[in-house]
């Protein structure tokens, strides 16, 4: 049977099918890019061995497009954001499977790109890709790929951390700018060029969910604010824990060109997905000592407190305005923004 | 906002936007119908204990045409295709994650019938539902619905089967009748109508490979010979474990209707998939308490001693024909079947 042709293939509907093909590109590229011993035996299935008997688990499919933008691509994205989603839990991710759906006609030579970038994200994050699928649909029935990845993470015995813990008093804290991530991704598909290219802010966050997990025992839950923004993140955390969240618009910090960005494309910053931050709740004693700990990190150096928690039976997030007025932050109002992840 | 409209409505793109629509149909379909109570939190993971620190971890995503089709539906499938990934690793499926990619325009009621069927198969196979995603693709970009889940079960200490096991002398079986899935979607298909109507043969295995553990202990590995059927479960097995295989046609049961349609859409029975049947090797001494075990099971009456483990440099699968004659079983030749998983 002929090598893969990987510079001028492309995808071809035996690549799904369970035969021969499907094993040389399953050996030819996934095995040999992810390199990981569970995932070589050609089973069905990894065997793992974790530290202990508690774990999260988490899964996200990514169908984000353009599939290359600006900090990122789809391969990157799938392994940052079911990292993140395990490891705001307080969990350590560990393991992710790997799920591809592929549309015949998609180049080779992409795919190949692509896998090699999640593989280099698996890397850098200490995760391991362990298992995984690959499904071809016909043309036109698709988008290129879709990847669907799934992780588990190991959870030290007593950790909580919960949507449904923030309590009048607490302290609300984001780790960086909002926005980026989906600003990137619209001007990439608009077509606008900017002074500075905005990038995605696309990042494995479990370095620094670690250094907040040791700074601050009184931390009650984190959230990576993607589809819906923070401002979905913080509605969902003021409905689950029955409580109102005040937020200070001036402690929230936007890149320019995202502030700019936005204007020219009618989108509000805090609606916008972000995939390499977070938000966090505490208790307020703790509020310095983890703020400290988030900025001595790479990926939380303009962290910053923007808000608190606060009784209120409507569950309302309320922010006060640059211009010194209140306002309601709402879920999502207006046009959605398809595909962003 | 108004409620879901579930008996016309149909998929928008706002509802994989992160937005209030987002929310309304994760809480209103997906939490109301698998009903976990780790699922119920609003959270972007679930927090799982595990009875011993050892698992089994796979994937599948499910792109079958037509999603409905005689014996099951994607949704029972993508339940089925991953307990018994992890089944036939040894482990007892717990837990699986669910990954949605929704074309929009796609009717509501289809994809509640869908959940909803998913949801009946967990229960039946004893697994929980906890974690999940929902993602909306612009029409002409996805096909309807496909799925993704990923499994975890528990491995008992000191259990291993693998591909690599099968030793010369040993004894090959399965479970039943072969292609009867392969057939029965591309009956569907084609529209051919039989006498008897072809069904799906989609089933949950870990039942039964919980009995074929417990009956033989030198069960070597399992196998579920979906894509490519059983020549390509055969054929991985000769290669991971550096053997031949010797099997029987005759053995070998084929429902009279499968044998039929097969000869009238140019398909081989051995090439087909199947989704409820499994393949094993075990050492020649324990063969007949696993074969009485497997039958004794109501997804093993059919089960048969179809050959054997032989020393084979070339790592041949060969097959006594019907007629007396030998052939080379080798992976599928001829045209794939395309999403028929």
């Amino acid at each position: 049977m002929a090598g893969i042709d990987w510079q001028h293939g492309v995808v071809e509907l035996a690549h799904g099918a369970g035969g021969r093909s499907m094993a040389q590109l399953i050996e030819e590229l996934f095995i040999a890019e992810f390199a990981d011993p569970e995932a070589r035996g050609l089973e069905d299935q990894a065997s793992l061995t974790l530290p202990g008997t508690a774990i999260a688990m988490s899964t996200d499919s990514f169908v984000i497009s353009p599939l290359f933008f600006p900090g990122g691509d789809i391969g990157s994205l799938a392994v940052h954001g079911t990292v993140n989603d395990v490891a705001v839990s307080g969990a350590t991710p560990l393991y992710l499977s790997a799920g591809f759906i592929l549309e015949a006609g998609f180049k080779l030579a992409e795919l190949k790109r692509i896998v090699q970038s999640m593989a280099a994200a698996a890397r850098a994050a200490g995760v391991r890709i362990v298992t995984g699928d690959t499904k071809v649909v016909e043309r036109g029935k698709g988008d290129g790929v879709f990847i669907n990845t799934a992780g588990i993470g190991a959870l030290p015995a007593g950790r909580r951390l919960s949507a449904t813990l923030a309590r009048p008093g607490d302290r609300v804290l984001i780790s960086g700018s909002m926005g980026d991530h989906g600003v990137a991704i619209m001007a990439a598909r608009a077509g606008l060029s900017f002074d500075t290219r905005i990038e995605s802010d696309s990042a494995a966050l479990n370095g620094l969910t670690a250094v907040m997990l040791a700074a601050a025992p009184g931390l009650r839950l984190m959230r990576d604010p993607t589809r819906g923004g923070l401002a979905a993140a913080l509605n969902e955390i003021a409905q689950a824990s029955g409580v109102g969240l005040r937020i200070r618009e001036a402690a929230i910090p936007v890149q320019e060109e995202v502030r700019g960005a936005c204007e020219l494309l009618g989108l509000d910053p805090l609606y916008v997905a972000n995939e390499g931050k977070l938000m966090a709740v505490v208790a307020a004693e703790d509020a310095p000592a983890l703020l400290a700990a988030m900025r001595a990190h790479p990926l939380g150096r303009e962290a910053a407190i923007i808000g608190e928690v606060v009784a209120d039976p409507r569950h309302f997030v309320e922010m006060e305005t640059v211009f010194g007025g209140r306002r309601i932050v709402d879920w999502m109002a207006g046009e959605p923004l398809p595909r962003i992840c």
